[in-house]
């Protein structure tokens, strides 16, 4: 198994490896045996962990790639982390012709999936920083009207710097049309009265990651976004109550696109319901159609149906939910209605 | 060709891949008809461009590699951008058994390495910036002594971004014997009176990235460090003026070397010489031996030649240069010298 740039190498060895063209990889063996190849200028970085891995240096002039092949001796089946630059395997796969390519996920996915106490613990302490900066929104803290979206986006950035994370990973702010693009990217749009802003936010904190959205409206909330809201709403919360050990996670999705298509508004929610949060925003397991995977005990994910009116506006509520054996828990307790708000 | 996440797509469209596992590929052709595959709730980020690229949207229960695969037709050699994720690769191996991969540097690079006016413009508007923030350090005005590395890394970050950079790429700050690690990490280790501070930093502005790096020591300069970092302040004016049009880019790092190694200081010089930069921090042509490409007019680069004593000190000088027809120009003018500090 290959593990360099993303996260399988530092949920095994604590190590992150530099996203850049020096190449780090860890090669390790169906034998147990582990080797960290780095760049010599940033062994100084790493702390070798006898019985976890070795080190082997190489030097400006030399070909890591090559390193790597010899390290690989005569595997046949070799596996590879996700978010490793292709240019590493275009540069590998003519000195390995007769070896076969696998995601390393099949490898680390099922350790990473399934959080322990301590991740579970980080988990709820990231979600709490990120229902206090919800709760500033609803509060009418965060001023919105008057302001660009990009605006808002730096602002709940730093408050969720301000409330314990590391890293901010994102914060979607869109407002009215907008918000029916759900990965909108914050612009130069300034947020009037009377339209309904989504928030979707998170960040790292302590190795855990964040992910909460929240929808308010600056004035009176329309009637059709008042009913529509009420659908998303029980939508959201059934896809909750559906994250139970031993349910799929395709049925996650089911339950909370059922609702919501029922209502009329199926074609409008385009997306999956989840995805899987740990140490990175999105991992495994998706709460997605064709995932037959059972919900196991310490599965964390999101919950996150929308609502999406292409030109009108958009509507996503948001939670994480770890799986327990007591039934799902969430790590997010953020009022859950649309809020209208003073802003 | 095929581009995903990394800055080969938006060189040639304008648009960042999200780097999520929800895939965009843009597939172009030899025949130069393009396609962008984009998952269909990322549609409204992606503005179509007639004669450039045509979007194709594919949905969550898609298999959005083998939309891919389609688009490949039967090419024999696919071109891959650096930075795509492998796990796409990984998934498109076995759906086209007889193609041959190669890296889209080939393609790409040697556009992306010839930066016009409008680039070297962007380029030293984000040289100015970072030079301001390093005289800012030279004239003690971000304090030193008695903080963490870390808290002297936020402080510079924050001067970036108020200088006018959209993003921090890095801020490394290494105290005395940590400035021996030429990546190191700032951490909790408070700066004392007297030692040498290492401070490499860059960010993103409109565009294109700053790099720099600077010396300073808090209080009496020692007669070692003085004498060695004349050797690195001689090799980087000589490793700058080397980077002359129609040199060599192992040329400019041999120069540099030559100056530390006749001083008896080699092998304490431990990386290349220097990197391209552009839209991002490290890009072709890289300062190495071993690359025989000839500079041509517009290649943007660096050259940042250092000294590191393992366990003691470390020190590196920096700035960024673009080759021209009238030699070369250096995008940074902050002070070259080592400055005794009182902060």
């Amino acid at each position: 198994m290959l593990l360099s740039v993303g996260h399988d190498l530092p949920y095994l060895t604590g190590y992150h490896a530099m996203p850049l063209e020096r190449l780090t990889m860890l090669v390790v063996g169906r034998d147990g045996v582990s080797t960290m190849i780095v760049p010599r200028l940033e062994v100084p970085r790493v702390v070798e962990q006898p019985g976890v891995f070795t080190i082997v240096a190489w030097n400006e002039t030399d070909n890591p790639v090559a390193l790597v092949a010899k390290h690989l001796g005569n595997a046949r089946t070799i596996a590879v982390g996700d978010q490793m630059w292709a240019r590493f395997l275009v540069e590998l796969l003519p000195l390995v012709p007769n070896a076969r390519f696998v995601r390393a996920v099949d490898v680390v996915g099922g350790l990473r999936m399934a959080k322990d106490k301590a991740e579970i613990a980080a988990l709820a302490a990231a979600g709490a920083a990120a229902d206090r900066v919800a709760a500033q929104l609803h509060a009418g803290q965060i001023p919105l009207v008057g302001r660009t979206e990009a605006q808002v986006s730096a602002d709940i950035s730093a408050r969720l710097l301000a409330e314990g994370h590391d890293v901010v990973n994102f914060a979607i702010v869109a407002a009215g049309e907008n918000a029916a693009s759900p990965h909108h990217h914050p612009g130069s749009r300034v947020i009037a009265k009377d339209e309904i802003v989504l928030c979707d936010f998170g960040g790292t904190m302590n190795g855990y990651c964040s992910d909460i959205t929240r929808c308010v409206v600056t004035g009176e909330i329309p009637r059709d976004i008042a009913e529509a809201y009420d659908v998303l709403f029980a939508a959201q919360a059934a896809g909750v109550a559906a994250g139970r050990v031993g349910a799929s996670c395709e049925g996650v999705d089911r339950v909370a696109r059922d609702v919501i298509a029922a209502a009329g508004f199926g074609e409008y929610f385009v997306h999956r319901t989840g995805h899987g949060i740990g140490m990175e925003a999105h991992e495994e397991p998706y709460m997605v159609s064709g995932n037959t995977l059972p919900i196991a005990a310490g599965h964390a994910f999101s919950v996150e149906p929308g609502i999406y009116i292409p030109g009108k506006w958009g509507m996503r509520l948001e939670d994480i939910v770890v799986a327990t054996d007591a039934g799902p828990v969430s790590m997010n307790s953020a009022d859950h209605r649309l809020v209208s708000v003073r802003a």
